[in-house]
C-alpha cells in the first residue's frame, strides 16, 4: 500500500489541515449514500472512489508524472479535455465543492462570490485538495465574472491557463471558439512537449464519446417508473467522472447502466413506484456537493435529472468522429463543445429547449431550479426558464443556496411544500 | 414653453409615479449640490440641465423624431456614439442611478444584482424615464453578466442590440471588436436608413475627441490645490455628457474649465489648501447617484479624480483622426475603446497603471475604491488593486454599497475615519 500522508507532503499539503477534511467525509457519505435502500450492487465502485478520492487516483496522476507526464485540471465542461490527452496529459476535474474551502477562498475573494470559485480557489491556497497539488497547468476560460476574475488572483499561486468562450453562438463565434480550441491544443503541446497527431486525437475523442454515452445509457435508464437508480447516485457517477481514468470509469459506468436496465425489466426500484420525479436545473453541483439531492430525495421524491453542468451539459451531443485531419477534429470538437447551452451565452434559447425536452423525457413531475448564491447568468435566466415552464403548466421552484448549513432546515421545508404539491 | 405633462404622456410614461420622481430630485439636489460653497458660475447651466433633466432635453428628442430621426440609448462607455451620430441617430446614456427604480426592477431581476442593472431595468418597466421612453433602440454590451443577461429580459419591453466585447486585449480580440463595431455601423444603417459615410463619421470622432478634451481639461485643473471644483461637480458634468446635446455640452464644459483655470491663477479653491485629496475608483455612479461623492466631501475632503465608467474611462484615449476611410476610421474606433480598461477584461493591468498614474497626477492622497453590490468584477479585481496601493504605501479603503440610504451613516464614519488618517 502506498504510504499516502508521505505524497500528500511531498505534495505541499497542510497534513494537519487535510486531515480535518478527510475524518469529516465518511460521515457525510455515510449518511447522504450508504443508508439509502436497495441501491445497485455497482455503486460500489463509485463507493470506492469516493473513499480512496485523495489517495488511490492521486497515486496514479503521480505514476503519470514520476513518467514525465503533466497533470491540468479543469474547472469547467467547456474544457475540451480530448485535447489535453491527445498532448499525453491527463485532465482532472477541479470544482470546489465543500463548504470547508470557503473560508479560505475568501481570504482572497470577496465574500459575495458563488460558493464554487471560493471553495475552488481556497482549496488551492490550503493545500488541502491533492488534486489542485498535482496539476502542472489549471485550464480556466471565460464563462463567468466570477471565475474570469478569480483566475487572476489563483495565478498568483499556481499557473493557470485561460480560455475565452464566446458570449454568444453566431457563426463567428464558432469560428473564435474554433480558433481558441486551436489555441488549447497549442498550449498543450507546449505543457507536455507532445505533438497531439490526428490520430491520438481520434482516439481521445472516441474514448470521450463512449464516456458521454455511458453516462447517458445510465440517465436513459432514469426514465423508468419506478426509477432504478436514485438522483443521488446518478449525481455521484457524473461527478466521478471528471476526475476519474476514463476507461475505468466508463466500464463501471456501463456496468451500472447495465444493472439499472435489470432492475426495469424486473419492476425494480429505489423509490416506490409513482413516487414524485424532479428534475434538478442551474448551476453544478461539484463533489461533495449533495445538499440539494439529498434534501429532495430525502423529502420522498426522486431526481430524474440534472439540466447542469454536472448532467447533462457534461454528457450531451458526441464529437463527430469522421474527422481525420487535425483541422476537421478541432472543427468538430468545437462544435460539439459551443452546443452546451450555459446561461453564459446571450441569448440562451437552447438552454429552455433542453429543459422542457428534459422534463417530457423524464417524465419529470416539477422542476427544482438550483442557483448557487451570486451565480448572475443563472439567476437572471430563471426568468425565461419560469415562464417557459408556467406556460406549460410545469411546476418550478426556485433554490438559491450556497454550501453552507445554515439553510437546509429551512430549504427542506420549502422542498417538502413543493413536493407535497406534485403528489 | 413646451407642455411637457402631454409629451410625457405621449411617451407612455406613467405620469403620477414620474411626478413622485421628480418632486424628490429638487430637494436632493439642493442638499448635494446648491448647498456647496464658493461653486463656479459656469455650473449654473449644469444645474439647469439637471432641473430640466426630464423635459428641455427630452423636447430636443422628440423634435428629432418629429423630423423622422432616431434616438438610442447606451449603457456602457463601450459603445461608440461616434457612429451612431453619423447615422444620423442621436445616442443618450441611459444608466439609472436611482434606488426609486430598484424595486421594478427586482420585480423581473433578482434582489442580489448590482443596483445600476435593476435600475435600469426597473426605469423602463416603470414607464417614469423619458430617455427610455423616446428610444427606438436600446444598446447593450457583454460587459458583465448582469448585464449580458439583463438584456434579454429588457428586450420582452423595448428593442435591444447587443455588442459582443471581447474579454481579453490580444491582437484577436481588436480584431473580434473591430468586426463588432462595423456590425454596429449596420444595425445603425439599419435603424436610421441612413448611410455612414467616411465624412460624417469623421466629423462624428472630432466632435466626440473635443468632448473627450474639454472634460480632461476639467480634470486636469482638479490637479491644483486647492481644487477649483468640486468632486460632485466634475461628477455631475461627466454625467450630464452622457446626455447633453454633444456641441452645447462642450462649449459649456470648456467654459467650466476656463473659469478653473481662472481660480487656479487666483489661488481660489472650493475646499482649503491642504484638504485631503481623494481619488475614486471602481464602478460607474448613473445620474443621480453622487452618494459616495457626497459623504468624502461632507467630511471634508475633495474627490480630485475618478477611475471610473464616470470618470476617466469614458473620455481618456482619442480615436484617431487620421482615418479616411470607413475602413481605417472603425480600425481607430475600435483601438480607442479597446483602451478602456475595464474589469471586464482578463488580465486587467492597464486599469492598475491608470490608477497610480492617477494618484500621482491628481497628487491623491489616499482612493476609495467604490463597488456597487454585486458587481463581481470589480469586486474581485480589488485584490490587485488594494496590492499595487498597499505596496506603494498608498492608503486605499474599499466601499461596497447600493443605491439604499440605509448605510449612509456608517459609511460616512468609516470615510471620516479614513480621511482623518489622511490628514
Amino acid at each position: 500500500m502506498t504510504d499516502y500522508r508521505r505524497m500528500w507532503s511531498d505534495l505541499n499539503m497542510d497534513l494537519e489541515k487535510h486531515d480535518q477534511l478527510m475524518n469529516a467525509l465518511p460521515l457525510v457519505y455515510e449518511d447522504v449514500f450508504l443508508r439509502q435502500a436497495g441501491r445497485p450492487r455497482a455503486m460500489d465502485y463509485f463507493d470506492s472512489v469516493v473513499a480512496e478520492i485523495h489517495s488511490e487516483r492521486i497515486a496514479e496522476l503521480q505514476a503519470h508524472k514520476n513518467q514525465g507526464g503533466k497533470i491540468c485540471g479543469a474547472f469547467c465542461v467547456f474544457v475540451p479535455v480530448e485535447i489535453a490527452r491527445a498532448a499525453g496529459a491527463i485532465a482532472v476535474g477541479l470544482c470546489g465543492g465543500s463548504q470547508f474551502w470557503v473560508p479560505d477562498g475568501e481570504k482572497v475573494l470577496p465574500r459575495n462570490l458563488c460558493p464554487l470559485i471560493k471553495a475552488s480557489v481556497g482549496a488551492r491556497l490550503s493545500g488541502t485538495c491533492p488534486y489542485f497539488q498535482s496539476c502542472d497547468l489549471l485550464i480556466g476560460e471565460t464563462t463567468c465574472d466570477g471565475k474570469k476574475k478569480a483566475w487572476e488572483v489563483l495565478n498568483e499561486y499556481a499557473p493557470v491557463y485561460v480560455m475565452d468562450l464566446p458570449q454568444m453562438k453566431r457563426p463567428r463565434d464558432l469560428a473564435a471558439w474554433r480558433e481558441e480550441t486551436g489555441l488549447f491544443l497549442d498550449k498543450m503541446e507546449e505543457l507536455t512537449g507532445q505533438r497531439v497527431t490526428a490520430e491520438k486525437l481520434a482516439v481521445e475523442i472516441r474514448r470521450q464519446n463512449r464516456l458521454r454515452r455511458a453516462l447517458e445509457r445510465l440517465y436513459r435508464a432514469r426514465q423508468a417508473d419506478p426509477v432504478p437508480v436514485s438522483g443521488k447516485d446518478a449525481l455521484l457517477v457524473t461527478q466521478v467522472g471528471f476526475y476519474d481514468d476514463p476507461d475505468r470509469f466508463i466500464e463501471r459506468t456501463e456496468a451500472l447502466a447495465a444493472e439499472a436496465e435489470e432492475r426495469i425489466a424486473a419492476g425494480e426500484g429505489v423509490f416506490g413506484a409513482g413516487a414524485p420525479r424532479i428534475l434538478v436545473t442551474g448551476t453544478p453541483m461539484a463533489i461533495p456537493n449533495w445538499k440539494l439531492h439529498h434534501i429532495i430525495e430525502s423529502a420522498g421524491a426522486a431526481v430524474v435529472g440534472e439540466e447542469t453542468c454536472t448532467g447533462t451539459r457534461f454528457f450531451a451531443h458526441q464529437v463527430d468522429e469522421g474527422g481525420v485531419t487535425l483541422e476537421e477534429q478541432l472543427q468538430a470538437l468545437a462544435e460539439r463543445y459551443l452546443k452546451i447551452n450555459c446561461s453564459c451565452f446571450t441569448p440562451n434559447p437552447g438552454r429552455i429547449e433542453d429543459i422542457l425536452r428534459l422534463v417530457g423525457e423524464t417524465r419529470a413531475d416539477g422542476v427544482v431550479y438550483y442557483n448557487l448564491q451570486f451565480c448572475h447568468g443563472y439567476a437572471v435566466e430563471y426568468h425565461a426558464v419560469e415562464k417557459a415552464l408556467k406556460e406549460r403548466g410545469i411546476p418550478v421552484m426556485k433554490v438559491e443556496t450556497d454550501y453552507g448549513e445554515e439553510d437546509t432546515g429551512q430549504l427542506s421545508t420549502r422542498v417538502e411544500a413543493f413536493i407535497e404539491m406534485l403528489r
